[in-house]
């Protein structure tokens, strides 16, 4: 997290503050459950929430460097701050009772932040999908001019996609929406599942299956990848934009504001880089997920050793995904879309691209495939050397003008024909779920 | 793919010449749509079928040397083989049409064998978490002992675990078994939605919601993770294995089969190589997860950069989980228990695991909770440090005398309160989905 | 390795044969040095040598069923072929003093080949670097024009981070021609330090420093990250290739030879496939870094865990480095240039590409440099407009008249100038070691 | 970088007031040597220097808002502060000439700073090799006990690799040591070589052989790379100290400060968190290189791509790195060592890890190997199950009376000659370079 990408919502979620904060709230709540449970005297919480306890982050982490241990920390700084009932709190709970239940809460919270942003990507490409949906474009496969297409259909591949993301988001954030209050090895050895249940409910959270000290990190690995996953669609939408934008295809750019400079040296530049910052950010959050899948092998009943890969991936990955998110979203609304361009590329292979349909007509007028495709690439080779237009080639090919009539010709190089479904395919994408 | 882990049904699946007949099969089903759509005279299909044809894949190759394009090869190769009527198959599609929709048939299968070897992995876990369920054993975290638990909890865990793996495999196959018939940039020019859906549907294949040449790729990026995380949860069986073989701790390990030889050195060896082994499976499945990502931000309407990678990783990434899920199944069938190793090391520490126990009673009686710890955690410092067993120093143990009477602090010390849960935990992970 | 990918001196470098032989070499080796030691019966090496045994690696394999141990199977075999004498084979030494300096002996063998191949794709970057080194071109970043370069200066950049990477090559290469012969745990039990370095000295190694029961794999960490980074730089080149192979821009292409076919579907189509492959390919050779990383960290003096990795990566991330070089050198080779359309998408911004020099002698004429900057970017951004052409719109501006001669405008919009330290750079890269 | 992590002297290098500080000499290098080539008024630089500019972050932040380009924030504010001269500050360069440049400053100060903590490490593990040379130690592989060895030797191991990856960060920091100032795409278009070589000599710096818009990143890639190995290095000794301080081992144990508490519910424990801490430091550090490695490819003379990622690895990964060391260090110093329960393991197996020298004495005394090997396997299996001491079990074989003598079978059990050799070795890992 550096300031640079991190969005207001994100430097307070993943703030010490409220990580204290949510470790009360979970100790408050496990406190609630033990109190029906009959294991905590009656009224203990409500007494501990009337004090309003305000926590001093710098206090607890004073009284870690002694302690070396911050939850122990944290439970001393609440035993200064609330007076004797505080001995109340992490009754028959180990530190990951707190810990991973707290994370849970922040991270599941993280996913939400994410599925908003994903939603504001969505609604963003479903609008310039749907104004474009019958703009033509040249199709490129390999850099190199295909068939024709739309942009709106570009765009809707995007959408798609990103659809297709939301939903395994919904499903790594219910796999992460998981706490445990099962003690020091997950036995409930001074708890009962009936506590964590409770408490957990109170919190929004399932219980884990079994736990070990902590969660099983499986769950963390999941939802990292879904992250990584996230974050490659968006780095194929900025690929995408970046190459719209160069030089010699100018068929979209990114919004340029007033006062903007492209370059210190160059003042006519105007540059793609927040698509090119977007894949970097892609990188970014990529480089979380072989971490997050070595965090799973704990030893045991678990060891320490993720915790520290996840002070760091969990903040950065989920921040970096939003940051991604929210840019790509202002990148896609503000694009600016050059029709003119896109026609002019689309014709300056002179029809090239309508080489399939004509072999297509070659092949139903009685050709056999491979003949009728070296007719057709001779004329395209032909047009690439400058020697005559690839329509004019064909035209006078007497091997075309035996299978075909000038009619028939003429359709195989129509690009409404050529973009017919494209309409449907859009719509397609808007109707996903 | 190398033959020592590779399984015959993976050997066969992704060789050659099921490649080619899928292809076929891929090319006949289109055929058939087109039929039904009047693009293709009635009965091509038919009579294709009919000629059983018997593909060459050398042949092929020789053919692909001079074209440099597999497809090409291959449909010329049918022509060779099929006469005229070959020409109407490939009509109107692309290569990736055919490539792409036969890699959906070929990695569904995969999954789908994946998913039977992940079944026999469960089943083995499910028996042996039952049969073990209340064999008591130290729990550990970081390596040193914590509180009691059972040698079937600790299953318990890895049978969560790899049911959640199953459950996001179902997930992550539905998401690949997605084909397209739609053509060079995904538009229909020559084609139609319905022919697509008809064609896909014989196969057993969704339609690509928008398709550019290919299928979209985060679909396999899912998919590879997918096989990470279940990748991950062997490593961590694995390495649980592992901990439990060591000389000094002896609870459990691997079968060793009459005949076998631990070391070419040391007569007298025992390794748990089967474990050792599928951490190692598990770093090579994961490591086809990046480029899986990277995968997925093709260029325009396709590049062919994710070829050469899914060329090598999908064979491997789902051969190797295949495997790993093969030999966790023997190794967790075969597994050697050792109940009296379990329970020595389980006193070893003199009591020292029950400490908590002790620390809340203490707490209950009255005591302020960091109190409490201090005089729990100097009779454990003694202990360790050769003064007296834990137990006895702490009956003798005058702050202690005051708080509880005999009977409640041998309570405190007794195992089967300790692990009362243990059953209802591994309960909960057979019933789980 | 698949067949498509490996060019015939990895094929045999990695097969069984190669591998059974070269254990024979090691053991032999070993075993010459304990004759001189007196360890060994004097003359045993030279008799077994006599027996020119050959290996039935179907026979070992045979063997290892039973034994579950492949050196033990060899070496089984081995005394089935050449009777008493190959008791005093492996005299002292644990498996992994054949293994792991056999495997130095292939890796080495592996980076030596792939050095040629390196050789070579620097011979034909030098060609072609010399050949364009004034063939002016438009220098880009973020893909916008920016300022003019040439072809070869671009090639010389590749050029020069080839010649680094040979230069990392030699080093790591060096790090991983290390064997040991010391035993099961790499305390000389039954050896000594003098055999070692006989043994090893004989086979082209060095020893390891301290050694465990195998080499240290930090070793092949620096050597698979050193393939890594190699292959980044052939993903660089051919990320360019693909770039100035786009039908708008079309500065360079691939040769496209007699009979290729570029589409099944578009007959008109020449695609940069070779390029596209070798960025796949670079994803391949980066996804063993990671796995070589996490296999550093060995329990105690070993465990077998890197073992199934290496089997893996080593074969495929050495093959794919030397068939990614090979291909790139053709690449380089046979790249068409059309220095035309370089000249043509130079010009095609209307000398905006000079714009810095502008502005630098704006301010050198007295300007400050953010005054000077709005004057060249308002006329770039009214000629991007289309409202008229970069140069024309200056030498109107009255400010740009007040502050230079029509000459010294002139000047700032010469492409000599601007490219003139061109040749010295190539020469660099040429020069550099 | 989190506090949490984060040395003083990497909080400082990393700050933005370091930065834009790096920024200001890197222009006034330049300057001074534009004076000299008279590109620039003599005098400028010293000027400038006079007035002791103090750089307002925040300001240069706020300017950075509309402009949306952090060179030119930074030049403006320069302006403000220092009027006229400013002007010729960055005189024919573009922002990374200064940008790159000063990132090459401050990496190599990042490594440098590294390479202390590293000697630290070196010296730490020198100090503890040669007080443990002699202590002896059961040998493990597999987890299993091997042969005898001792501690220094295990420590001896570190070492040597310790000092393999000093030996590889000083040729990673020369990589990187170099920066550019040659203008926009690397031709020195309003620039010169000698300019460039004058300015980043006084900088410390060397000339990139041939530049684009930037210096080439796959230096970078092979820096990052080096310290993954390096954090690799650091795993494998926390890996071992984690396995030596298990409850059954006991063998090793960190320090454990007065006050520390090892666990919120379980007083007795003393875990080695800075260990598994330092296992989650290398998965960090490890995560950095893939991203590195995806930032080579940057297409023509540079795209923005890799900024946003070393923006976030180029602090955390060298700050993880250090703080990794040091944490090693203070590790490796305070180490407790046990070598009682050293020699308690080593011999808890009645002397089996002694079967390698009965089966060479076997052998010596002409019996075939493999036949030697199933006399000592047969009796180490019995000593496993119980049925006697290893020792006793082969005293009383008449086989092996056959073949030696008492003296001689006493021989095969003596520690003192199973690790003769280990003292030379440890001497050979300090002596290394």
């Amino acid at each position: 997290m550096i300031p640079r990408y991190t969005p207001p919502a994100f430097a307070d979620l993943w703030s010490s503050a409220t990580k204290y904060t949510t470790w009360l709230e979970v100790e408050l709540a496990a406190c609630e459950a033990m109190e029906r449970a009959e294991r905590v005297p009656a009224g203990t919480a409500d007494r501990l929430r009337d004090k309003n306890i305000q926590l001093d982050a710098d206090r607890i982490d004073e009284i870690e460097k002694t302690v070396k241990h911050d939850v122990i920390a944290f439970l001393t700084h609440v035993e200064e701050l609330a007076g004797d009932d505080a001995r109340w709190l992490h009754f028959g709970m180990t530190s990951s009772d707190v810990l991973d239940t707290s994370f849970a809460v922040l991270l599941t919270r993280a996913s939400d932040l994410i599925a908003e942003k994903l939603d504001e990507l969505i609604e963003a490409l479903t609008e310039r999908a749907k104004e474009h949906a019958g703009t033509p474009m040249i199709g490129r496969s390999h850099g190199i001019h295909a068939e024709p297409t739309t942009f709106g259909t570009a765009l809707a591949g995007h959408l798609a996609e990103m659809k297709r993301g939301r939903q395994r988001l919904r499903v790594a954030r219910d796999e992460i929406a998981v706490g445990k209050i099962a003690g020091a090895v997950g036995t409930y050895a001074h708890l009962s599942p009936g506590i964590e249940a409770e408490a957990l409910g109170a919190l929004g959270l399932q219980a884990e299956t079994v736990a070990t000290q902590v969660v099983a990190r499986d769950r963390h690995a999941a939802f990292f990848s879904t992250l990584g996953v996230i974050a490659a669609g968006i780095e194929r939408l900025a690929t995408n934009v970046r190459h719209w934008q160069r030089t010699e295809v100018a068929e979209a750019e990114e919004s340029f504001t007033k006062g903007q400079k492209g370059s210190s040296a160059m003042p006519h530049k105007r540059n793609p880089i927040a698509s090119e910052n977007l894949c970097g950010v892609a990188r970014i959050v990529r480089s979380a997920v072989i971490p997050a899948l070595e965090n799973v092998a704990l030893w045991h009943e678990r060891d320490i050793s993720h915790s520290s890969v996840e002070r760091m991936i969990a903040p950065d990955a989920t921040t970096m995904t939003a940051y991604g998110l929210q840019r790509a979203t202002r990148l896609v609304s503000g694009l600016v879309v050059y029709p003119e361009n896109l026609m002019r590329n689309l014709e300056m292979t002179g029809g090239r691209c309508f080489s399939e349909g004509l072999l297509l007509a070659l092949v139903q007028s009685g050709k056999p495939r491979q003949e009728a495709y070296v007719v057709v690439q001779r004329a395209a080779m032909k047009a690439f050397h400058g020697e005559g237009s690839f329509h004019d080639l064909l035209a006078a090919d007497p091997e075309v003008a035996a299978a075909m009539t000038t009619e028939e010709l003429e359709r195989c190089f129509d690009i409404e024909h050529a973009v017919r479904h494209c309409g449907h395919i859009v719509q397609r994408a808007i109707d996903a779920p």
